[in-house]
């Protein structure tokens, strides 16, 4: 399989601050430097993982900026672009251009609810003007929906329009999609941004994804990768599955991305405080995410079991044998007639 | 009645644009005269309908500033500050304060979704901080939803949250919230962001509204909030439901706040082109909506109707006659037997 | 105001059952006679109240039967004729006809969801053949949405659909339909199904509700009822306030219609257990809605307060001085800067 | 991996109706054959392709009776046993296990909105007094929802609840449901009630699958499904995607489940007229599905092509040079400074 301009996993990239709330230059650093280490494909600046609209456009512009330095051709880069408006959304991915970012991420506009001649519209004008290659970010929890006609639409219109990143975590748009555009736009670019179900996105012709757990457990992450694209399918399968775990805790456990950013800090960087202001009754506890990320680690050979050890069940009771019990509680309740 | 700090009818200020898409002060100016000479209570810059997210920071302090000057104390001035995050966003009520704004009005995060006690919080710090007094503004169109219960618990907890704008379109759930926090905050203003039912909001005891559509007929919406405060609901109702065609063909006729942009120019006003794109297939037919717009005008006494009139129907038939034959048919269908 | 066909408030009988889980034929006819006692305009049996779907075709005309001899003529009776197919739904307004109802309701089709086409399909089929009058019965939380100009389509094509009743709680599509159907089909019937906004729809032109809520208070309903048609609304609006008390407990404080029915139970009637079961922890605390209920009828002159009485704050204390208190405490905290 | 006691393809299968709106024993009898003839590894009547909710309750036994007599054995019977109440299912499922079916689905409670508690209690109640196995169906499109949690709670309490249906579309929710479940109830079933999406499912760990098209294109859904279980992932791709454009002519194309319906009857049979009556503007042209079936047959070698090819290009220009065309005009249009 000869390989698409963009593919791979690529880690959208958390902002730490400092303790006035500022963005953490250093700190920023040594985090692009290990996720390059853990051999992550591509960095993603300004995601929704990154809080791009918790910044002012001076901030995301220098987070781009420090990225890109410090990635120095490494890893891809996909720049989070859009702006208030389509002429600073241009200003943006010129800026990021000149950067030598690869392509940048334009998300469909949110707030007012766009019509997709509306959406249509947006990225047209955008894509006509564009000095840079863009993909489409569709994520419609949290902005306007783009449909698969009108990603289709775009595709064959507009050459900078390189890519779609989906985080709809619906898989059946997906596969539509992909059906109803890659005949049509061989090179286009497809990324799955759900982490849940990045296995079957791949073993399903995906191209990759932008992945937030990538940021917290990156070796994980391109371990499973690599064995979709091996087509391993068993061992790619228990790494999903386990990953099913972490994700529920940081994904879905506390609004979004707090526990991510959490998350990220338990492996050694100091992230600071959000900009989000939490409640008290919001305080998140660590101690099961911090264990979850040090079982997946030690379970996929990257690191120790934590103290107390990774089973789920009492010492001396092994899984197996609580199946066995659970079986015979059941047949037993069945009766002699159970089936 | 005593009149709260907040009441009456606000409108939330479209800005127009030069021909190179700036904010254009003199005509801008020129609206606000306009209103407060149709005796309009408040102005609003930096609503949903003023495109607050598709201009800059310095932009919305600009309009502001201008609003405010200009208004000079003839109308309240409630002005939009959300900005990206609590420490911006207090920034900007501290400016408006020093403008001489009479409160800021402050949406709930968008994009993002969070959960209550993220609202709660967002708000609670806010609140604590602002040197101005605030409303909150629930759009769950388009942003969180602001909870009843954490309405209530904002409002019992800091003086600063001195109201709500409401643009649920929900009527029972603004009863509902009139219900519980009136008996234990009794400032607390409740205005109706909705203009399809000021009417019966007002007559459940609704302090006001921010509508939209006072922008485009002030004299109209000023002309029925005085009924409605008055009690003369035959008359009021009339207007109530006449307007209720104008509000189908600009407020959901196309993506809004196009329409509203595209009417306001209707009175006089030079608009300019909008932000957002427009596909060619949405180029919007204004003939009908100038057509009800004088219509509504001279029915209600403010002009001549236009030429070829305002009956739904043909020259010799009126709606009486026409009523006429569409119940003999019905009971001609029905015949003989029929009830 | 000419009176339509049909007109008032209409109870949607819930159905009481013995101790075997059969319709208790002798307590619903105690129900009726309450009912129509305490003036209530009109029945209506096998709604969404009467949980007509979990009864058999002939437990649903058992019920209608009972409920129309019961009434003998003293109430309007609008039965609920929704069956699995048209062809049934036919027999049952066959059947209802024969029994001397005055028009039957029907629901949207439900499970299945239906394009307006689809929609408006079944609506006409039932419509040529019926031998009796029928209202459209919209309440899209539970089954298809009937749009707006679905409904005009219907009205103007059929005579036999004689009218709407909404349960949408959706204030302005209820004003939009009347706005756009009374005009071509003056005779059209439009009932609001949601109790929380019967004033502000009756105000507004509505021909009356069917109100669950009528079968707990009758007498209040009532009370309410006739006041909003004298445009007496202080008096209607300190109703319609204190119902939305009881509507919160009785309609969303528990999986509907189960409260309901225990609340009618409070009156004074044996409905036995529900046909839905209910898990241990959903047991539901009827102390609440027993006192809520007594102190809505001593409040409206129809018995006596509650031993305890209905004040919600201590004894000694009024809610006059507790909103002094919270008036100080609210100046006290902005401090003298505070406006 | 040995086998479940459920697994394997079902077809829900729909109800052939003669010119008088009755059941077509006849003909649905020769349905069971040739699906039983084509592999198919169980049948699924009175699924809500079945259109269950269109029949009468003597209907839906008939249908069962017809089903189970007609496999004789050679296929598994899986029969829909929702009725309007708890008793009324225990009597269906009490015949159903009279006659030999393997086990029946229980769809959750449509109409009303419950609370998880609500579903459990209806479940557990079934549970409880079933003489015969069942598995869960959850539609939440169409009935109440049943959250993994309250799946979780029936599996480890309830012997009887073998296993669950689930037509959500939501693979992420699909997997984590299998991540949380399997570890404590390892003989619980999970088809996947959504043929978009059979493919990854199965290679995520699903038994099989209720499809629809299976009712259509049985021979290749099977062969597809076998594939996928022998992990021959590259070819059983290629049957899932050109799969996707018959499901989105027939399970999306027309108000569900007419187009089914009418698709079935392209493969010889004499469906009849469905029981949802159709408006002028509703009626389908089968056309395109004949075509798509036939090509699809074709392409996977059980038939023929159709008259004029399947190929989607005219004569002559085959699907690569039209792609060569594509990249080249894309590369034009790049200029020289492309990247």
């Amino acid at each position: 399989m000869s390989e698409k301009k963009l593919h791979g996993v690529f880690t959208p990239n958390m902002v730490p601050l400092d303790d006035r709330g500022r963005v953490n230059e250093p700190e920023l650093r040594r985090i692009v430097d290990w996720l390059i280490d853990c051999g992550i494909s591509g960095l993603y600046p300004n995601g929704s993982t990154g809080e791009f609209t918790r910044f002012s456009f001076d901030e995301r512009k220098a987070i781009v900026r420090i990225v890109t330095e410090q990635a120095a051709g490494r890893a891809f880069v996909l720049a989070g672009a859009a702006e208030a408006n389509v002429k600073t959304t241009l200003e943006a991915a010129g800026y990021y251009h000149s950067l030598g970012c690869d392509a940048v991420a334009i998300v469909a506009p949110f707030y007012y609810k766009l019509s997709q001649e509306g959406v249509y519209a947006y990225f047209s004008e955008i894509a006509r003007e564009s000095p840079i290659d863009l993909t489409l970010y569709n994520i419609p929890q949290f902005s306007n929906d783009i449909a698969n006609d009108t990603i289709k639409r775009l595709a064959m219109e507009h050459p900078r329009v390189v890519g779609i990143k989906d985080s709809s975590r619906d898989l059946p748009r997906f596969m539509n999609m992909m059906n109803e555009i890659a005949p049509v736009r061989p090179d286009f670019v497809f990324l799955i941004g759900c982490e849940e179900i990045v296995l079957p996105a791949v073993l399903m012709g995906a191209d990759g994804g932008t992945l937030a757990i990538s940021g917290v457990v990156p070796e994980v992450v391109m371990k499973l990768y690599h064995l979709a694209r091996a087509n391993r399918i068993a061992e790619a399968r228990a790494i999903q599955y386990k990953l099913l775990d972490l994700i529920k805790l940081i994904i879905f456990g506390a609004d979004f991305p707090e526990a991510v950013r959490q998350a990220v800090g338990l492996r050694g960087f100091n992230m600071g405080a959000g900009r989000q202001p939490l409640s008290p009754s919001q305080q998140f506890n660590l101690d099961d995410v911090r264990r979850t990320v040090q079982c997946i680690l030690s379970e996929f050979g990257f690191t120790e079991q934590p103290v107390g050890g990774c089973d789920p069940f009492p010492a001396g009771v092994d899984r197996q044998s609580v199946e066995q019990i659970v079986q015979d509680v059941i047949r037993g309740l069945r009766g002699p007639a159970g089936r």
